[in-house]
């Protein structure tokens, strides 16, 4: 029966795969072996879902710095699953809403997964979901409690969800004991070694392969792949930006130092 | 007219036995002697309600670690009660509503309780229908002060109510002043031996009685059979994870020295 | 004038004897002196408005410790006093009620108590009228304030009223400033002796005189008499959980034991 | 043209005697010089109001402890001064009003007192006006800021207002600024000699002379009248209660030295 | 096109002389010459909004404490300026309004003076305005929020605003980040030494030569004209009250030393 | 088709051009060096949205003190980009806006530059867009997340946004997480030396040369020009408010030294 309902599920509540694929705009780099590894950990999630009926809700938090690529991976795993039912929950999608209309349309989303045998939602950014403010602290309660509640929900049965979350701070979901809600984590990291950077800049076809040898030679002159920390999108911004300049390895070389 | 009245009764306000069944989805594992004793207990509840009609309302609340058994224990126990009312309140069944939409729905399924001669109300998860977070700390004082009116409220006469209530926050309801509603308490402790673990995997079948072999021995060697500590619905999703694994075995041991 | 406006006075607003009966559902024990005590002074209370014009209203405050029996002998001295106006103001009539229309509620039973000669008035569970819960704290402000005005407010000219509240709260009152509209209190406590669990034993029926004997001479053994405190509800329970048990004596005791 | 608008005021918006006459039930008994002080002092004030056309508003304010007579003094100086308008602006009467409610019920006091030559309004209880309590603490500012700009509004020309008010809680005045509101302060002392308890006794006529001397004798013999401080209201409470009792005496001398 | 507009400006708006009358009832007295320095200031400043087309808004905060003339000085120069649009924003016309009616009428006021080429916008006692209370703190943010965007506002071309402030409370303003909206400031100082005071009794006609001279004299010897500092509001205050003594000179010296 | 839809672009939702010059009334004078550098700056950033499609969006935060020309700069910028869609959003358009009208106008703000090939938006003064108030620190929580959340977000396909924001409390967007949310920041600093007041008082026409010199000399004599910052909005103020003074000279050089 579960196989039949998988024949038999409607594409009505759809898989929003252009708005997911608005999420990896530019093409996924693999400028080290870890992005390989997240991504197979993924792919493990899916099948747990696809294939075990003990644990009919499975949730995975991927969690790091701002830009370091959560929303692109999240969007990636989600959309090679070819699960029947893929929805993206973001805080892009809610600007200006009542905190009422937040709940209502975050409840929508996991009433309509209960429909489909098989399903992923990837709730992004959750602590821009929650309108987070360090000072006070303020939130959302009512939209958090929503959250938590509907993270640990089963489906009904012969239903199963996977869900995908993202955060850049995870600190204070664990302080919301939000933590708890989760099976699973993931975590993605900045860029930190002149290798990953060098493959991005391969890419992005910024430099000539001399100019890119000089910079890279005056970036780890400066000592600077020693403590060098930055994220796959502000990485692409400075190359972006470089390239605007008349002297751009200098102009490249100058902000990656003063990051 | 106590014997009359528990005749007349009509299953109108009905026994939501489905929605009850849903919260022990997988069957109970005996995986330790200490699950009959807490049935055990459970069972002496219900006989007191049953049968001494000075005492016409008793409460009791589960308490334990997340994920150590709580929800599905209280509803084992009320199950086998066959008493005529018996209710789930639990935050899956009220996400979304509104404080005062909260209030009615728990103040409805006691006061239809009322109608019954014998009635078992489960309250799963206050912290949660409270929407406590401890940032603040926040919560619904209107449906807290509601609960803690209800706990102690007598049924009219010749009625009688067991309240079995769950929570993984304990010693937030100390802090409330609400453990004082409560008639008597019983503790659900995560598994912390081997033995237990041994239970569990023969019923999962994810092992041959090689692999099992092996993986309880390189737990043992590891010394983490000392401070293992593992709700039974943690252990069982860490058994289906691994079963995606090529190497189970492998997964399965990692998995719980990583915890 | 005084005398024929107590003629007058119709029942229409009535006494709600039956409500407060229920607060007594169990018979008043005389397990001590002190009991006798306390119903003494409340009867002079109740004198003192009947008699002196110069003090139309009286207030006085039951307090002590959680289940030491301050409902059911606030109702017993109001049930006693024959006035032609008793009304009972609790937290279980006013279960979900909005702030406003709690107030209103209370008001209303003010109002009209001012239509009758003589009135009582029961201001059951102050703390959980007014909402209190210690974290926060958080509590009712503009319930309070109607209280404390109500508390002090003289009734029209020929009225006489006598308000009876209980709290387990005494020191929430006092920072509240609440205290200061209290004519008088009287303080009601824990059974804190052996004879008085003897009497309360003799009335319940639990044991044989063996028995008894039994149960009261490990308690002593124990050396438990010296520091036992339990309030005379809490009793109550205990004595019926142990009816349920097959050694009634063991489980008696053993709970006292493990208070 | 003064003199002509008073001729032709109309008691339209009336002088609320009635209700003041309620303030002091029982009449002022002068038990020490200090309480003719305090008159005579209220009646320079009246007189000021009445005379100069300089200070066209007056304000005061009566401070003491609870129960001291406030109330009683302010009400029995504004009923003296025989102005065309005389009103009440006291919690009593605004039990269960919103803020908004409160806020337009003493603007309109405000309002119909310009329309009259001379005023008296008397604000009773400021701190419960305000709905003060120290938990928090909490009180409405919305009035607390509407009684701040009418204590200070000029009246239009032609009419004056004498403001006379009451408070337990002048330093809770001070810490909100509103203390700056008051052009005067008349502090209402306890009583706190043996003296002014006889004088109140002779006019209670509870005991006959040589029952006064023997409790008179008591109380100087405990050494209580080096401490005593209690205000005439809880005196004449003490003195009512006293009235019920078999020993007159006794337990008049026991709930003084009691306090 | 600037002197065009001037002529053509309607009084429709009008300009509110009857109100900013009644803040200067009492003639300015003229006590010490630092009364003509600030009207002096305060003409230069009208005459820069006269003159001036390249600062088209320009601020003052006038400042000191309680009852030093602030309101009235304002006032005065406002009404000397002869501009076409002269309006008094007060918390007296402003009792009992909600937040958002506050707001409106603010902003009404301003939008009027920008139809006028030259216009005077009196801002009187901002804290009163902002119910501003030292408890919590607590005040009207929505309403400061108003005020900053409207004192730094630009009128629309060819139209120029003088906004006259008034406070008691300066560092309150600073702590809100407010007194960055304000251009200038004028400190207004309370009374503080006998010539001042001199000047105001013979302004005031309360003594004869004679008496006045016993009352300076008593003053001096007292040694309190080194620590005094009254404002001119109390000052006269005082007077008015002394007027009505028996004996006035006493009166005076004795609530002066009293302070 | 990038190209296609820049010419096809309507100036329906249009250039605020009106709007943003008042912002730059007074013309920029180039006082420093410092100023063309920002400028310059300015226009690379406008460069990289016109040509890099990898980076669609680009946000910038210029941020200095009060007064030193943040808003004229950034009006500057935006106007000479030539860009089909230059919008302002500024609290004073917004004045007495409730929280969810100043949602919905920065929503549509947003919204209508997605209909244009290339945008900028002007975010002015965001910690007043903010209601941002120290005291407590009060701040709209909504509008903060609103914006954080539109200022990364993506523009459809094809769509390019430049943001200029200005602030005088970096520090504040700091702490509430904002200023992640900035690619890049430009500071505008004070005035601080003699060379740049010249330029302006050369550009003001103030002084004759002659004065102009004794000015120059006197800061320099007092030694203030070791410590002087101003910014260009206050001393235009001091400018022309010395322009109403008989002596110009005098009152500038003592101004300055009295900041
Ligand atoms: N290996 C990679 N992993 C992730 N993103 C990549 C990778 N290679 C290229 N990208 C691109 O880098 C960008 C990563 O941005 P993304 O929004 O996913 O980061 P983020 O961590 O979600 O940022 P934020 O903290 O702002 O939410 C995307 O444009 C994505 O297409
Ligand atoms: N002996 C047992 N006791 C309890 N649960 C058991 C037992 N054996 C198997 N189970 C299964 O384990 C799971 C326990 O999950 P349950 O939701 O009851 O835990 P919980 O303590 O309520 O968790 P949470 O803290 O998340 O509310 C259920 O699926 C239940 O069917
Ligand atoms: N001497 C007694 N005094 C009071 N209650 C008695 C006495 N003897 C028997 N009882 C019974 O004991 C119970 C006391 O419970 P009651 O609700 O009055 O306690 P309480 O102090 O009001 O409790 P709570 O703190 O929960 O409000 C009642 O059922 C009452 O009938
Ligand atoms: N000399 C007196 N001064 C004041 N009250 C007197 C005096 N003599 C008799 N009384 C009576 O004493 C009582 C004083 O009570 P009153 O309500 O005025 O006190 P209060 O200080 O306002 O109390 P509270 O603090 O509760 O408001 C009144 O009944 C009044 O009639
Ligand atoms: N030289 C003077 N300066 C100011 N006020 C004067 C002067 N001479 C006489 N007055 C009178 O003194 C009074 C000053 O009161 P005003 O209300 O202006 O003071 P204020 O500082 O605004 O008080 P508050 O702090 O209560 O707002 C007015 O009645 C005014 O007419
Ligand atoms: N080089 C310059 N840079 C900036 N502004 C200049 C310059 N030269 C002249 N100005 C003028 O100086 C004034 C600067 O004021 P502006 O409002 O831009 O400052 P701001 O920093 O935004 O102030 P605020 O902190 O109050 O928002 C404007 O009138 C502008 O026309
Ligand atoms: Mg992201
Ligand atoms: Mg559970
Ligand atoms: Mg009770
Ligand atoms: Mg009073
Ligand atoms: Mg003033
Ligand atoms: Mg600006």
């Amino acid at each position: 029966d579960f196989l039949s309902a998988l024949d038999e599920v409607q594409p009505a509540f759809g898989v929003s795969e252009e708005e997911l694929q608005q999420c990896v705009q530019n093409p996924i780099i693999y400028y080290s072996p870890r992005v390989e590894v997240i991504l197979g950990d993924g792919k493990l999630y899916v099948d747990q879902v696809r294939n075990s009926d003990k644990t009919p809700v499975v949730s995975v938090l991927l969690h790091g710095p701002s830009g370091s690529g959560k929303t692109a991976l999240a969007a990636s795993i989600a959309l090679s699953s070819e699960f029947p039912f893929i929805k993206l929950i973001s805080p892009e999608n809610m600007v200006g809403f009542s905190e009422s209309a937040k709940i209502s349309a975050i409840n929508k989303v996991f009433s309509d997964s209960y429909k489909s045998p098989l399903s992923i939602i990837v709730v992004d950014n959750i602590e821009r979901i929650l309108d987070w403010v360090p000072i006070g602290p303020r939130f959302s309660n009512a939209v958090l409690q929503t959250l938590m509640v509907l993270l640990k929900k089963r489906p009904p049965k012969d239903r199963r969800l996977l869900i995908l979350s993202t955060t850049n701070e995870k600190s204070v979901l664990e302080n919301m004991d939000m933590s708890d809600c989760f099976n699973s984590e993931l975590y993605i990291s900045n860029i930190a070694d002149l290798q990953s950077i060098s493959h991005v800049l391969d890419d992005s076809q910024l430099f000539s392969p001399e100019e890119k040898r000089e910079a890279l030679e005056r970036l780890r002159i400066s000592g600077i792949d020693q403590r060098i920390s930055i994220g796959i999108k502000k990485l692409m911004m400075v190359i972006e930006m470089s390239r605007q300049d008349v002297d751009k390895v200098d102009k490249f070389v100058n902000t990656l130092m003063g990051l």
